[in-house]
């Protein structure tokens, strides 16, 4: 630190300086991708295509100056303002010097200005971000990576210069390489329904579970300790206790600063809030709350009066681009994909919250590019990943901005700002920043509240969130994305994999046909059975489909077939009884040769119980030991089809299968299964309400051949019943499938 | 291997012998878990629960002798015949000397007989479950552990002996654990739905990728060669190289024997093929060629001439049990569940196929007992997990096995091979074990065609079958597992992630609604739009639903509100114009009054497009260029409700929700957004075919207000568009909503 010798000490990558160097034609590489971008505009639909991927020169040309201007310019100022002290502390929070959150406030917010299409959301520095991104710095730049042996043999000194420059280095690569990410993989190959499974408790979750990720990666500023840094699953929770181990080495100096700026914040927002109605521009507070802290620090001489940790130095102007370390992208692949989907999805979705108010469209490919392009370059020119933030976006559209342009003036004042007078901040002690942070992470705090409503309204999206909050809170932001995203995925297979099997019942009088454990009045129609499940059929609840579907209709397949071989056995047995005795005795002969004839043409003969049971015990006994359990229900059985017994065996089952959107091979088995084994009983089974692509499943996975025929397909339950109680008469079924049949003759 | 001392020096863990002594109180542990059972099972139901919980003493009491004793007192001997050879080949597989995969073929096959439900399948070993373990067994206790350093310093010997002891070690442990999974976490717990993730192309591909596993993992006996052991993902490609370069040391007499065998055993297999319809009872094939390959190595003397590794000892007799090594417990956690749910998997579906097909219910929880405690107790007496094979399946039921008694006469012929022949074939080669393997895994092999079947039947599904193929091969066949269960949920979400949006129209004469897409007669119902997405609504495809409602509508929302806001404007203007003209012409005055009083009853006054665009232009430039592109469009939004345009407006929107299984509250908040954006362009959205569930997700998600109540709810699509064609006469409606009502107050 003291001389520059000392650097070439630290084992400093050197290689990867080279890797760097000889690979700087990355840029170029990026150069020719943004070429290639442009080639793909060419063509005759030039300009069009030219005007939507820059959208700028679609709408500048036409600012309605008069109207618009004054609004742009004082939101835009506002907006300005509010990003200097957010650009420091979340410099902070992605562990690089503040002055990078300056850069970061600009060069990317230029690019926005140019490619974007919302009006009105404020891009640039967002917390989650940045924490997501100190993740990935302090891991793969460690503080123990920059420890200098002093000059005896005990003492250390780290190397905070180079440690500093390796960060930037880090941060400035994984937001190239998101950027990359957000134009490449989510823009042009489409991958961009990723963001689709960001749901809304999932979101809202995993923000406020950064916040704590935030709070907890600041302590260390607002105590003045140095805890060590922890990496990977259940960091948090070692750092809460190395922190809590540290507290006794807390800076006197630094908490002082640490309470009175919070109590000092929060007071004055409250106020401001108050005052909110009265001044149409909001106060600045956090930018009076900085002038103050650094007046105050600089007049005190915090810095070695009370050893309370500064800024330090800020250097005045821009840097020039430099290559993002090539060697470095490995390592942080999953990192950088996360950063891609979470900016892109909490920019798209305040995006669309503004668009839908102020009706306009935000075209999400369009920001993807945007985004995309936004943060490669700004990596380029050493920046760290943005995002829109809600506090700022708030402002801007509060004080009267109404386009892009506020935007770009607000980019302006940070300009100045970095140009002139960013040196000043120099003594503006951290602990100040951290409290500006937590300030701001009010919103997010507040989430919890969502607990109690999605307890209210939806307990499967509560747990969600719940899941989310803990899974993100154990394992960092990007792991925690992860396995959220698969948590909240598992849940709709949970909600299809548990559904509710209803008997249906006809509505007197109407074709409508509702549950009957959920409407009094519906009645059962007799001799058939209309089933339904409340959710689609696939292999993870057919079993459960068919088992449901046997209980409702009191059917046992397993008892009918067993009775049905039984029949069979009794029915050899006597033929060749009654061959026997053929001349024996006229009269039993013709009452057994009936029963015969009875059971060929599809419906058996009725025996009595007792009759049943005393004959078959002994010769079919351990078939008999499962299915005899309950003899009612076996006479029930062998009821057949006579409508005219007490519990008679349904003549007809009707599968609604409105509910189903797609249909699996095991979907399609279930079904086949279904239709065979009630076939064998003797009953009919008929499916209705088959989506068109269901349909297509089942002729595809050979459900249909010349015994099952598509005739067993209706639209409607009312249909499939006035078919089954019109005996059968084959006219009302071939009004309703026509229009099937002249559909599937043309596809086929 | 020498002398007993050598074995001191190799580096066995002393601790964990310790600890196991110290811990033998596992079994203890297993009593009393066994015990609470049985508590559980006291009661005044007492009889009937423990009857359920032993089946045996269910149906054995009512055996019918003279009916199934000769079928399955021949097949129990034929499945016990195979049980020799597969049990000692499997026992390679699992890397444990031959005699445990005996002791496999008896304990639990007993323990099965007492309180299995299904009757037909022949449980024992497993090709799968028997890599699987092996997989256990050489990563915990590979052979770089038992390596001896010999007298001079080059040389090293194996410590066989004490190699093999700690395998049969973990293999026991593992099987006990496994066993415990299924009755506690399986059984007790509930958690048996995870077999349910087993669908049918996922448990065969996974089963091929298992033989995979299993033929390279037995190279190294049909070559006779030593090559490293690999674990972990990517191991089987490793070890297939390494196999690759062993090759120039192949053993030339393994080699020969390996190739004899196999063609002997794959000819035999086609002639008793053949002979299987003149020949009741099967050929014991590999019985047949085991005691051939014995008596010929014997007296070739092929061990010590050629080289060729046998069997080696085969101990009489059987070993008393001993305690699971509780220190290894921890490290095989992930594969015991594994085994757990495999083993019950293939179990349960092969024993649901034979109940099926005879008639018969088998009880999946008691399943889960009884392969549980087969699995547990014979851990104990050193055997490893057991599942049922197909293939001995098979031979049980050809053979004429009608009950568990075949099983249990099966074990008796075990036990005689074990306390008598046994030591017989201790000269058998194990490259003739590793042949029967082969020939025996024909059958899963054949299951590649599923590829061909299933790109036929359905594309998804063959992707699920590609995939655990692929991640099955690569991972091993415990993380392989995890994998594909994860991806055939993920296909799920996908397909329910891209459904197909269709407007339905009139199937003439009828109160049938098909999607005009997809049927040429139908007719789509002026003023009226019908939507209906064929999958469920939720977060992952709500924003899709709603960009596909407005572009199938042709209604661009976000168009009509600012064309909604630019009247807005006018008629603010207007009137202040008004108000100033007040008096100046009264003819004009009367005329913009009439606009605004129309506009308040929720009906636009229509403007000519040429009025609008020209007065417009400058003031609202920036909203305009985004929704100016369609003059035409515009026109349509103006003309409102007026139903005599040529493109206009619908009078209604009616969303069919009938493939709607659940609502989260995205898909409410959606279905929420939808009717006030168009409520807002003056748009009456209907809801129809709601199921029970998803109505209650709207109450509780608050969809339901003062303005918004239950009469937007219809039962049927054809409802729906009587109502909106009756002119909104209330009676229709509450007929058909009574029931609703009626039903809702109850609830709440």
């Amino acid at each position: 630190m003291k001389d520059k010798d000392l650097r070439k000490r630290v084992p400093y990558h050197i290689q990867r300086d080279v890797l760097d160097e000889q690979l700087s034609c990355s840029s170029l590489c990026f150069i020719i991708f943004s070429f290639s971008l442009f080639i793909r505009c060419t063509g005759p639909r030039f300009k069009s295509c030219f005007l939507s991927f820059v959208p700028l020169l679609a709408w500048l040309p036409r600012y309605p100056f008069r109207e618009n201007a004054i609004g742009d310019l004082i939101s835009g100022i506002s907006v300005g303002i509010m990003h200097l002290p957010q650009g420091m502390a979340y410099a902070l929070l992605a562990a690089v010097p503040p002055v990078f959150g300056l850069y970061s406030s600009f060069y990317p917010i230029l690019i926005y200005f140019i490619f974007g299409t919302s009006k009105h959301i404020s891009v640039g520095t967002y917390a989650v971000m940045s924490v997501m991104i100190g993740s990935v710095t302090e891991r793969l730049a460690p503080d123990s990576d920059f420890v200098i042996p002093g000059n005896d043999t005990n003492s250390t000194t780290l190397d905070v210069f180079s440690r500093d420059a390796e960060r930037v280095k880090i941060a400035a690569t994984v937001t190239f390489l998101s950027g990359i990410f957000q134009v490449l993989l989510l823009g042009l190959v489409r991958f961009g329904f990723v963001v689709t499974y960001l749901s809304e408790p999932l979101v809202r979750a995993y923000t406020t579970a950064a916040a704590i990720h935030v709070i907890v990666s600041q302590l260390k500023y607002s105590f003045g300790i140095n805890p060590q840094r922890y990496s990977g699953p259940l960091s948090l929770i070692y750092t809460v206790i190395e922190v809590c181990a540290l507290l006794g080495q807390t800076n006197i100096g630094t908490l002082v600063v640490s309470i009175v700026t919070i109590i000092g914040l929060v007071a004055a927002k409250e106020l401001s809030a108050l005052a909110a109605r009265k001044i149409p521009i909001p106060i600045p507070v956090e930018l009076i709350t900085i002038i103050i802290a650094t007046v105050v620090s600089w007049q005190m001489d915090l810095k070695t009066e009370y050893g309370v940790e500064v800024v330090g130095e800020i250097p005045s102007g821009l840097q020039a681009p430099v290559a993002p370390a090539v060697s470095l992208l490995g390592s942080m692949v999953g990192d950088a994909f996360a950063l891609a989907v979470v900016g892109y999805g909490i920019a798209i979705s305040l995006g669309r919250i503004f668009a839908l108010k102020y009706a306009y469209k935000v075209d999400s490919n369009q920001e993807l590019i945007a985004l995309g392009l936004s943060n490669s370059i700004g990596g380029l020119f050493n920046c760290f990943a943005i995002s829109c933030s809600m506090s700022r976006t708030m402002v801007q559209v509060s004080t009267g901005g109404k386009s892009q342009v506020a935007g770009a003036i607000s980019a302006v004042v940070i300009l100045v700002i970095l140009l002139k007078i960013g040196e000043l901040f120099e003594e503006l002690p951290k602990a100040v920043l951290a409290a500006i942070i937590y300030v701001n992470l009010q919103g997010m705090m507040k989430q919890f509240g969502d607990i109690c409503s999605l307890w209210r309204t939806n307990k499967v999206d509560m747990v969600v969130w719940v899941m989310t909050l803990i899974l993100t809170v154990l394992f960092n932001p990007d792991l925690g994305l992860a396995a959220s995203i698969a948590f909240s995925i598992l849940t709709v297979v949970f909600r299809t994999q548990l559904p509710k099997y209803s008997i249906l019942g006809q509505v007197p009088g109407t074709d409508i046909y509702k549950p009957v454990e959920d409407y009094n009045q519906v009645k059962e129609i007799p001799g058939i059975m209309i089933f339904r499940s409340s959710a689609t059929l696939y292999f993870a609840n057919a079993e459960m489909y068919i088992d449901a579907l046997y209980e409702k209709t009191g059917v046992d397949v397993a008892k009918l077939l067993s009775h049905k071989k039984k029949l069979e056995a009794k029915r050899l047995r006597k033929e060749k009884k009654a061959a026997k005795k053929a001349k024996k005795e006229a009269k039993k002969r013709a009452k057994e040769a009936s029963a015969v004839s009875a059971f060929n043409q599809g419906e058996e003969p009725q025996f009595s119980d007792t009759d049943e049971s005393g004959e078959e015990a002994e010769a079919n006994g351990d078939v008999h030991k499962l299915s005899v359990k309950e003899p009612k229900d076996v006479a029930a059985v062998e009821a057949g089809p006579d409508p005219d017994t007490d519990t008679p065996l349904p003549r007809a089952i009707i599968l609604d299968l409105s509910p189903v959107n797609f249909l699996d091979t095991v979907g399609v088995k279930t079904l086949r299964n279904i239709y065979k084994d009630y076939g064998e009983a003797g009953v009919q089974v008929y499916l209705c309400g088959c989506q068109r692509g269901v349909v297509e499943s089942m002729e595809k996975g050979d459900f249909f051949n010349e015994k099952v025929t598509k005739s067993i397909l209706f639209s409607s339950v009312h249909d499939a019943v006035l078919y089954c109680q019109q005996g059968n008469s084959k006219e009302v079924q071939y009004i309703l499938m026509s229009y099937t049949h002249t559909r599937i003759s043309e596809v086929s």
